[in-house]
């Protein structure tokens, strides 16, 4: 299934979007797209009312906001450096085991919204990344293979990112340079895991039309199930926890592309998973 | 004000407790303790409600479990190496900039929960911490000066961490170490800001009944305002994050005292703000 959240910043309404396109209305099953509301149960209704032809069409669907495909999160983590290649464009070794940090979880916004670069900022830049969202809770999990039953679906991320704030000015911790509003734009849509078979998965990123990142989750250092196990034996994954699985070779921070300013259009896409469309803004309150 | 969350987990009753420690049940004013509830308003509806003597008594309070602080946190912001004679025990250089890692937002407890040992652990440690609590959003603030009208209130904070997990396991980024479940004792109390000058509060810590940190937030390299200022010119602090504003010297990892075992207490207090007794129990599952 396709689950969406559709309408204003704050009023989103929570939709399922068939085969054709047609957006049908969820709130009868769900108030909204949650952590509590993707556990198995919250998925087998919403199955149901769409099996069972019930669900009303929301009309004029196609002219709302694509809000970000979970209404909140608990926490965002964040893997690091996950492509060997990212990681020597970055002058960085391949990891031996999973790098975490986290995301600010108030940086959530809706796929095609503009993102304003932060103030004082001159190296943001982009980073797609597939997105996994958490069902049910996961801790100390025996094997990989355990993972993808905590698994309620996948989405499209992009990973924005300040270098200086994170690389320069940071003390040599990640996060302060990931966190700046609006700065992890997800969606269209969250696409339920018995759909999607992550392990190869085309992932693109272009800026102004001209393309940038263009890899596979085949990719990989640590694949979805590794993550998953791997986090889980540290700390519990818990229903509306995202994890952004790091991001392929082909950001500003290679040298070979200039960093993001105001005006600039970045678009970023996965395979299934569907495509962003952000145009960056001037910095708040600057005149 | 004296706010507390007493009863069972995920049944706690949000309270008032005035000088006499006689808890006033608070469920006519707010619903709970969450950043949804810690803004002006609510706080002034609370405070109208305590003057007005018309808020019944919690009877059988103080045979209640006491709760985290507040029931959820936003995002868990950390501070490290805030402490210049903590970062020369870790074996660090003070910081020349406040440096930004988070803990899971899920690993909230209460401030006499026992907390689990990890898996694996072998160098589970203790860090007394001053915990703010956001009231208003704060972004992109012009001065240190405007900290202090976005934060509702301040709490005692244990940010139990595991080193190797932190520094051996974790390519450099050390929120691996810091998330565990239940990692993040908080409370007794969300004392009010305009009831806290933290300046120079007295901060401690004990294991077993033997001393370990003996401190003052006199000590911070960066104080709560220049924290509070700082990190708003990265990202928004919204109603209900949490900043663990770092700790001082004392804990495991210098090298001078032995980890955490299960069986352990650990006993944090800060000067104003209240105690935490912590035992520490066998891991998860284990037989």
């Amino acid at each position: 299934m396709k689950l969406a959240r559709l309408g204003a910043p704050g009023e989103e309404i929570p939709v399922l979007i068939d085969e054709s396109g047609t957006a049908f209305d969820l709130r009868s099953v769900v108030p909204d797209i949650t952590g509590e509301h993707l556990g198995p149960d919250s998925l087998a209704k919403i199955r149901q009312a769409a099996g069972g032809s019930t669900l009303p069409v929301l009309e004029g669907s196609a002219d709302l906001r694509v809000g970000s495909s979970i209404a909140r999160a608990g926490s965002i983590l964040c893997i690091g450096q996950n492509y060997a290649a990212h990681a020597a464009e970055s002058g960085a070794e391949p990891p031996e085991v999973p790098i975490l940090f986290f995301k600010a979880a108030n940086t959530l916004t809706g796929p095609n919204d503009p993102v304003a670069i932060p103030r004082r900022a001159t190296k943001t830049d982009w980073e797609v990344e597939l997105g996994i969202v958490i069902g049910t809770r996961a801790l100390y999990l025996d094997s990989p293979e355990q993972a993808r039953e905590h698994i309620a679906g996948f989405v499209t991320a992009d990973d924005l990112s300040e270098r200086d704030f994170q690389l320069a000015e940071s003390g040599g911790q990640w996060s302060k340079g990931k966190c700046a509003p609006d700065f992890s734009p997800l969606g269209p849509w969250l696409v339920t895991a018995d759909e999607v078979d992550p392990k190869n998965l085309a992932l693109r990123s272009w800026v102004n039309g001209e393309p940038r990142q263009d890899s596979s989750t085949a990719d990989m250092i640590f694949d979805v199930d590794h993550i998953v196990w791997h986090l889980s034996q540290y700390l519990a994954l818990d229903p509306g926890d995202v994890i952004l699985t790091g991001t392929p070779q082909g950001v500003a921070l290679s040298g070979r592309f200039p960093y993001l300013g105001a005006g600039d259009v970045v678009e970023v896409e996965i395979e299934g998973l569907g495509r962003q469309r952000t145009v960056m803004s001037a910095p708040l309150g600057a005149s």
